[in-house]
C-alpha cells in the first residue's frame, strides 16, 4: 500500500444517483414536488450531473412512475440530467419530454439480467443498439452502467474478462462513459485494483466510472484505490438514499457527503459545496422518514462539520 | 495513490477494546454477567488482546464501577486482557486484582487532557512514570494510548511534532506498544499519511498502534494508508460499540467486524473468526438494546456474510 499524492487527481466528479438509483430503492413513494424540490436543492450544490429519474413500467417500480411529468416540471439548464432508459419505448417516452442524456444499463450476469430485466446480457445489448441507434440520430448523451461488476447476488464471485467484455460492448454502443457497479456492495480494495489494472492495459480508463455501493462498508476504501488508475469520476448517492435489495436493511449506493468528506481531507477539489449536500440530503430523509446510513451526515446533523 | 500488494503485511493483529472504550461510551450501565458473558463469546473467536474493563473512579465513569468483580471473574488464561489505569489508584486497584497488562493514557492536547483528566500533558505522564516505575518492578506489560493524535475537540487540528513528543514520551516510559488513537474520528487520509511518514523518520514503526474511530465514515481508508507504513496492529470494537461523546448520536470506534471484513477482502491474516465476532456483537448489542453502525454487520445479519 502506497499513497502517493502525486498521483491523485487534483479534481474528481461526482455523479448523483440519489434521485434515481437511491429513490427506487426507497419502499416509500414520494410526491412529485418533494422529488422536485430535492432535485432542485441538488441542482444548487454544484453537482454537475444528476441522474433524475427512469422511464421504466410504473408497474415494475412505482418509485418511477412519475418520471415524464417530474422530468417535464424541471426548469435546470446548467447542468446534465440524465435519465435511465431500459429500452425503446422508454427511450422514446423521455424523448418525449425533451430529455438530452440517457443512461443504459447491463450486467456482466446472465443470471442477474435474466431475473432484472428478463433477458440474457447479449439480448440486452441486442435492446440498446436498437436505443442507442436512435441516441445518435438524435445526438443524445449516452452513459453505460455496468451492474455486478465483481459480484452477483445469483451467480457469486463475476471474472474480470467478462467485465472488460461488458465495458467494451458498452463504449462500442458509443456511450461516453461506463460506470462500473459493485451492484451488491461485495467488491474489496485488492479486487477492484485487480479488475481495474486488467482493465486499463485494454481500454482507455478517462471514459470509467466507478459506483460503488457500501453494503458492507468498504465503499470509499474502493474508491481510494481507483483513483490510481485514473478514475476521476464517481457515483454517489446523498445521504446513502437506497438501501440494497439484495441485503435487506443494508446500506446501497455510497453516500455523496461520504465521497466528498473523503476528497476534501485529501484536497482534491469536488467543486460540489458539501453543507449544501447534507442540507438537500436531510430535505429528503426527512420525507422518507428514514436515518442516513452515512456516518458523515449523523456526525455533521450531531456537531456540525 | 499506488496499492503494492506485496506492501501489506502478511497478517495483522488486532486489539479488541469493545469491553472498554466502548462500553464505557455507552449510557446503558450492563450487569457484570452480560459482561462477562460477552469476554468469554469474545475469547473464542481468535482474538488474541482484549481489553477487558478500566479502574476508573466509578463516579466518573460508571460503566467500569464492577472492573475489580470483574476482572477477578474472568477464567481466561490463553490472550492477554489489558485494563487500563489512569493513575496509581487504579494501577493498585489492578494488581489487586491479578491484572497482568495495563494500558496508560495520554494526549497530545493539553485542552483535552485538563477537560479528561483535569491535569496537563506534562502532568500526566508525571502520574503515568509514578506507574509506570511499579508496573516494572512487578513485570507488568504497559501499552500506551495517545488521544487526539490528529485533531482535539477543544483545541482543534493537532501537530504531528506534538505527536511524536507525545509517542517518545511514552516509548520511554517503557510501554511495548503505542495506541495512536484519532479520538474524535477528524482524520483522513492525506493527514494520517503525512502524520505516519514524519513518524516513521524519527521512531521504530514495529511499536506502533493505530485506533481510528469511524465517526466521519474513513476510518478504514485510515487503514489502508497506516498499513503503508509497517503498521500491523489495529484497535476496534465489536459492533462498533461506543459511540462519540463529541459529536452524539455519531459513530465510535471503527467497528472489528469492518476491519476484519476489509483484511478478508485484501488477504491478510487476522487469525480472528468473523462470524463468532459477529455473533458476539449481537449477544452484546441485544444486551445495550442498540442497533450496530458496522454496516458489515447489517450486512450480514441481514443477508449472510
Amino acid at each position: 500500500m502506497k499513497l502517493n499524492k502525486e498521483n491523485f487527481p487534483h479534481e474528481i466528479k461526482i455523479v448523483e444517483v440519489g434521485p434515481r438509483d437511491g429513490l427506487q430503492n426507497e419502499k416509500k413513494v414520494l410526491e412529485l414536488e418533494d422529488k422536485k424540490e430535492f432535485i432542485n436543492l441538488l441542482s444548487k450544490t454544484g453537482l454537475k450531473t444528476i441522474e433524475v429519474t427512469s422511464f421504466v413500467s410504473p408497474k415494475a417500480i412505482p418509485q418511477m412512475a412519475d418520471s415524464a411529468s417530474l422530468y417535464s416540471s424541471l426548469n435546470i439548464n446548467d447542468i446534465d440530467l440524465p435519465c435511465l432508459v431500459p429500452n425503446l419505448r422508454g427511450f422514446e417516452n423521455a424523448m418525449s419530454c425533451g430529455v438530452k442524456e440517457i443512461a443504459l444499463f447491463s450486467a456482466t450476469s446472465d443470471e442477474f439480467t435474466k431475473k432484472n430485466i428478463n433477458c440474457t446480457v447479449d439480448e440486452s445489448f441486442d435492446r440498446m443498439s436498437e436505443v442507442a441507434k436512435e441516441a445518435k440520430l438524435k445526438n443524445i448523451k449516452m452513459r453505460g452502467y455496468v451492474s455486478t461488476a465483481f459480484g452477483c447476488p445469483y451467480a457469486g464471485l463475476m471474472d474480470k474478462e467478462s467485465l472488460l467484455k461488458v465495458v467494451q460492448r458498452f463504449l462500442d454502443l458509443g456511450v461516453y462513459e461506463v460506470s462500473i457497479g459493485d451492484t451488491i456492495g461485495v467488491a474489496a480494495p485488492s479486487q477492484v485494483h485487480e479488475y481495474l489494472e486488467y482493465l486499463s492495459q485494454h481500454i482507455d480508463m478517462s471514459k470509467i466510472a466507478m459506483h460503488f455501493h457500501d453494503t458492507r462498508g468498504l465503499a470509499l476504501t474502493n474508491i481510494l484505490v481507483s483513483m490510481e488508475f485514473g478514475i476521476k469520476v464517481f457515483d454517489s448517492s446523498v445521504g446513502g438514499l437506497g438501501g440494497c435489495p439484495y441485503a435487506k436493511g443494508a446500506s446501497g449506493n455510497v453516500a455523496t457527503e461520504d465521497v466528498l468528506y473523503l476528497m476534501d481531507g485529501l484536497g482534491i477539489k469536488t467543486n460540489v459545496d458539501l453543507d449544501k449536500v447534507v442540507a438537500a440530503s436531510k430535505y429528503i430523509l426527512d420525507k422518507l422518514g428514514k436515518k442516513s446510513p452515512s456516518k458523515f451526515f449523523n456526525a455533521y446533523i450531531n456537531s456540525g462539520y
